[in-house]
């Protein structure tokens, strides 16, 4: 659902002659992190901040830091033309209830009602994987395709698909919960309480988990030695292992992309994009996840040799990808794409 | 891919006072037979003929039976508005080429632009599961519904949605191939090569082949003494045992329903439908495997119990589905959506 990478609050000076109506607030509510920023029309990132999330569970903690994040911004930039809110979790569209979220607490949280009331301001709301592929396809790797699948891969993985220039939510915005195919029925439980979701197999929770499983068998004495012990084992130490030529640690990440290629290659079936755009944490893995992807998608997919393959592309928007699609959305408000 | 019920030919009497410019040609090109009719606007049948297409596999062969059908209608009906083709395969749009069929040998197969040729008259051609589904929703059994999905379970599965009031066909035609989502990764090898396509794990091939190799172990007495041998099951045989009570039967629906609720479950994780229709002539078991569909589908959906699972209806075009959707697409001709 969250980029799990880590990115410190900057300021940019591009973009000063912007005027007020061309500006927004984007605000991304992850499941390790919230950030907010101030973005221009054409998605450049004027001023961006970020709160941890760690052991935060509760709803109006939550509310209190988006409060403070959203209130400090429009302080500095009081004529913005509205609000946007990416929110990991099933967000219902139009209504913008948050009615539940797999790896956080809300069960019908009214965050944009209480932000609209909070600041006056017109604001919108929606799903983060729907936000940051819209992201991608305004002003990143996607701009202009027809059909876009976009898929963040971080602790969790979000998604979301443009059809002819607007964002496809389903019949109430539960749609495009890509992390929610079931792609292994006797696979792992995911945290959703199903089992073989895609995100249970290929995730920065999923290559953890796999990690402290492996770490006791042959090879896997270079990630202990970096965690100390098996429970210890991060996505980040298996990364840095991979990185380094640890061979568990390479043939973990060959595990995810399979996987992640199998996803890929049902929703290609499905929707027969121009591009598929890869955001989220575990895509600073680059070639080591993108290799097993692109080999297991070619693998998966229909009729492979009767097609032409979508391009497989890095997101552009990286991390702020969430509050530059959100701030976005804010600005197509009246007429939001359904 | 196409119904594996039969259907004899027929001569309706009803709309006799329909116009010329009310009535088109619908040709269902499928696995085993090729189906056609006269249809009024309103998806009357007013005339049907159909050709098993056993042994059959050659491009030219079916060519002759298609031009049989069609000259014969036109004969009859000079006037039609138009010629709609639903063809089993990958079905190029809007160039109307059938790039591959994993059940039939079409490569690059042109018979849009030979039956254009041969009458003369605007033809439009689509995926099967595309018209099925297109028939669904403007005569069916979703008539108004925002976002639909239909599957037809019969010798294979085909696949199409309907979203906001038009056929979701991807970026080239080639989407919705719903039988060959990755459901089972390690399962059994599909018609189109792949491992664990939906349509390897419940379609009426997948039920033939498990009662076979069933029918050897406990409780297989019915089964080969319906059949005679093993190798002489078929799905209209465990159809019988199971409506019989044989309980080795209604396991082997239990299983199909299970693999079709966990493909309907990723259909509707991803595209939020109002409703999900059900045809092919799998269908005609009813409770049989709807019982074990539904289970398997409420079991496997994301956030069950944060949503409303969409309506499973059972298709209302029956069989003829096929016929009434491609000359449902052949009026919308210049608009053809997209």
């Amino acid at each position: 659902m969250t980029d799990i990478s880590l990115s410190r609050s900057s300021l940019s000076t591009g973009d000063s002659a912007a005027t007020p109506s061309d500006l927004a607030v984007g605000v991304d509510i992850g499941g390790t992190k919230i950030s907010a920023g101030i973005v221009t029309a054409s998605g450049k990132v004027l001023r961006y901040e970020e709160r941890p999330l760690l052991n935060v569970l509760d709803e109006s903690s939550t509310t209190t830091i988006v409060d403070e994040l959203v209130l400090a911004l429009l302080q500095d930039y009081p004529d913005v033309s509205g609000i946007g809110i990416g929110c990991a979790g099933l967000v219902e569209w139009p209504s913008g209830v948050v009615r539940y979220a797999a790896n956080s607490s809300y069960r019908g949280y009214l965050i944009r009602d209480h932000v609209e009331r909070r600041t006056g301001m017109r604001t919108v709301i929606d799903n983060d994987g729907n936000v940051a592929a819209w992201a991608e396809y305004c002003v990143g790797a996607a701009k202009g395709h027809p059909i876009v699948v976009a898929l963040t891969v971080g602790t969790g993985i979000g998604g979301g698909a443009c059809l002819d220039g607007q964002i496809f939510r389903g019949s109430s915005g539960l749609g495009l919960e890509i992390g929610h195919v079931v792609v292994d029925p006797k696979g792992p439980r995911c945290g959703c309480g199903n089992r073989g979701c895609l995100e249970s197999r290929v995730s920065g929770t999923a290559l953890a988990r796999r990690a402290r499983e492996a770490a006791t068998a042959v090879g896997g004495e270079r990630l202990i030695e970096i965690a100390g012990t098996p429970e210890n084992i991060t996505g980040e130490m298996v990364f840095a292992a991979a990185s380094q030529g640890d061979e568990l640690a390479v043939a973990l990440y060959d595990e995810m992309g399979f996987w992640l290629g199998i996803g890929i290659a049902s929703l290609v079936t499905v929707f027969d994009p121009t591009i598929v755009v890869l955001g989220g944490g575990m895509m600073a893995a680059g070639e080591l996840l993108l290799r097993p992807t692109r080999e297991s998608l070619a693998k998966h997919v229909y009729a492979r040799s009767n097609r032409q393959l979508p391009s497989l592309c890095p997101a552009k928007a990286g991390s702020r990808a969430g509050v530059v699609g959100a701030a976005l959305l804010a600005f197509d408000g009246a007429h939001s794409p359904k």
